[in-house]
């Protein structure tokens, strides 16, 4: 977990110890953790942490490992790849220190936007954030005092091709700042299959509600009326199915029979923020995978 | 709060000073409060702890007194029933140290009743329990131990009249036993309409989820496909609409990608036990009211 | 609770019909409860809602009342007083609309800070700020984006009289800004006794352990070589006694053994904010009195 | 994780695939994992579930591996100790199906007790309950409805050698039966720092507060007096210290003004019987290794 290795005084940087993660999905198998370690050990990596998790139900195997090594992520990756193909995996490897690029997307609620510069800027989320894209311009002098570039794209609604547009302005704002990650912030616009499906695990969520319960419109209202004594938020990957992608991490705060639905969407603002700032942080750290419409997440 | 108020020596049961509880709800008007510390000025009770709250929703005013009180609840009944007619309340004044009869009804899974039956022992739940039952006999000898008659009433699939005769058995037993609450601690049949309106109010369920999320069979098993982060139990009232009815209390824990439907419904106990156990300890000491399909919970 | 009476449409400001919070506490007897409601029912006030709490240890009694009627604060004070005389009150009545002002104070970690300026900027804090102090400048332009003036007040080690300059500093700028409520926000000074003594029960600290654990400086490591399995932050008034003074909130969150001193202290900024948010607000909203070295909180 | 591997129907127990747990600590340095996980390749061995710990602050790595294999558990001791001796691990393998042998010992309050009687019964935890012993009789009746052997030994205040006589009783229960876990299930006794040094990793105590607030006699009066808003419990090693054994589980629940010391009592039951059958059931499936004053808890 440490990151004070010494750092090296005058080396390429080809050449330093570095740190890195790697992460890899496959069918489960005997071997696959020696295979790692070898492979590991052979090219004078130290594991530093290492993580993993088979899946009964679906015969997956799942693995996270945490490693420095004097050599560069290009040379780690061409060289795995041996391993890779052998058992089947899906496997990425990514340098530790790298800082995931952000987009992250608002409408006129911005309690987790808020939360979510300030967490980058004092160092507790390992983001760069590229972006602050909003259908609005509430937050403009927000993400300025912050030094983020604010991009208005208005959605008009009944007006043709708003949406599409919007969208087509998002992906270009993506490629153009090589964006590995876009955030929903209460960002209160759905979203097109194919931006989904463009997106596909690239782009979170924080749906306001305990999910499965109340999905849709006005969750608070939904929970106030039903009567729950706990409120939730759901931070999650995007599908095409709303509100119905996998899980991250979820949250939820104890509320009594006094709160009204307007002190619910108080309470929940807390909520929503520390699930949101959880699932960015895990996914920014690698250590969220994929297992069908679940996650894994190596904590 | 305070059980402690000197016993006097000899005196007549009427005349001694005792503890009340005093629950009412009615249309929401100016004087309620006023009128009902007057009344209680009047007659020469203390207010000991006195809740109170106004459902702007409904218009609807609730509040729980807790008074001592050298008089009986007899008397108090008959005096207070001038005030409670003038604001048209729906009232009940209990004797605080009376304790609750109840039945504790369960199927295969023992861990609530357990817990219930141990609280009670203890002096830690307001009740008297007057009878197990169950449609099986695996916790006959758990009954036993604790000196409470248990009684077997079978249900059997695809006998005529069966549900209806163990249904008519248990209302006997409700009656013949002066019985105040009947509580579901993982009972596995489905209750008919006609005895859930027999007990309404007087019957509480433990759904073994975060309702509304995974009502119905196997909630756990539900939860597991869907990858929620936390699990939950919701002790209800029970309805004639199956798990939707009034929510007393509901209790979650925190769960990883790598726990087994079968590691959940261990994990699920816990909560279970916890969120029934107040459930049933609230509705006990009168701290549990009705508001339509939600309850307001004076704790 | 509702803030949403309509407003008159012309009248004088005495004439409307205004929201209301009395506090009291006294000698516990008889007819406190009714004398009040009277008070109230007489000068056609309505009770909103009402806590009340007495401690069998002390023989204290404790009252919070939000009441709506056509009147003035003034009005109110001059006319409760007989009431609050005849039982030996210590009360206060104030406008439940009217914001409180504070001043927050910080040092180099700004995390409670920055969700302190959102929170009252987008009203969910009843508060008006009207100032930043500190003993550093890194948080000046936080305080210019939310127009909030910043004050530099620093206290240099080692120099004659620079506390006890600083402090004076800080008392003419509560008394100039007619400051209620004073915060400390992460400021890492210790205050002189007399500082404290001025500001006795204005002024509140986040602690950032779960008190009485791990008093004084650098806690987190402390909980850190104690190997806790939990760690916290409490919210409490600031008295002679470092660290001992009444405690409004506490709130925890759960570390595994992974967890290094510099996380825990990661982990440590959510608590600490969600722990004096809850103070700050209950405070502004009066809902915390003082019971010698405890406090009530009626939430 | 899962148990449900088929098994052989008629093969010598030595032939079998069994379940085993290794649990590791030695100096940091690289290629431990490839080391073990090596040698359980080699020796036809399937990892089930790896988890490891490298400390920075000691140096120490800590390891965990749930794997499967053709195998016993005496072979699999003989052939590891050459891994073991290279790297300088204290290191041990269990087979995971095997109950750990538990005795139970309580004083006057019964509810942990109670509790891990039932979780045994039904199979929540993986142990057996050789006996329950208690300085008082109460719990003898309890013990016998579960068919668990009920020593009385009595501590005398003031009788010279009783407490010496009393731990002397115990030791040779503990050996007679072959108890790995001495479990202080509410035991009011101080033991003596021989006992502690003999039973050293092998006694879990549940202390009734969140450690290190509150050490030694009634500590939720402690509690009360100070005034904290969330009361918890701490299941701990026990050691010559008294109360400052290494922790293993703790966990809190939120208390108001209102709550009485005789309530803080009844809301910590709930707490205590949490931490401590946690604690019991990770020291049971080899999960906790000592660190120092610190622990590892592999969950």
């Amino acid at each position: 977990m440490s990151q004070s290795h010494p750092a090296p005084v005058a080396a390429a940087e080809s050449e330093q110890t570095g740190q890195f993660v790697l992460t890899l999905s496959c069918p489960d198998k005997q071997g696959i953790v020696h295979a790692v370690s070898s492979y590991l050990f052979m090219t004078g990596c130290n594991i530093e942490d290492s993580q993993q998790f088979g899946d009964h139900d679906t015969g997956l195997f799942f693995m996270r490992v945490h490693f420095t090594g004097g050599t560069t992520v290009d040379k780690l990756r061409a060289s795995f790849s041996a391993v890779g193909d052998s058992f089947r995996m899906d496997w990425q490897i990514h340098r530790a220190e790298e800082k995931m690029r952000v987009v992250l997307m608002v409408s006129k609620f911005g309690h987790c936007l808020n939360d979510l510069l300030f967490r980058s800027r004092i160092g507790a989320l390992p983001v760069e954030i590229a972006a602050v894209v909003s259908n609005h311009t509430d937050f403009a002098e927000l993400a300025a005092s912050y030094d983020v570039p604010f991009h208005h794209i208005p959605v008009k609604k009944g007006t043709e091709n708003s949406k599409e547009e919007a969208e087509a302005r998002l992906l270009r704002l993506v490629e153009d700042e090589r964006v590995e990650l876009v955030v929903l912030a209460r960002y209160m616009q759905v979203l097109s299959d194919n931006l989904c499906k463009q997106l596909s695990g690239r782009i979170i969520n924080i749906h306001h509600s305990f999910l499965p319960s109340f999905k849709g419109a006005k969750p608070y209202h939904q929970a106030h009326v039903r009567g729950v004594k706990l409120i939730g938020a759901t931070a999650h990957y995007v599908t095409a199915d709303l509100d119905e992608g996998p899980i991250i991490e979820q949250e939820v705060e104890r509320v009594g029979h006094e709160v009204t639905p307007e002190q619910l969407v108080a309470v929940g603002r807390d909520v929503e923020c520390q699930a949101l700032a959880r699932a960015v942080k895990w996914h920014s750290e690698h250590r969220v995978l994929l297992n069908g419409q679940r996650t894994v997440v190596f904590t």
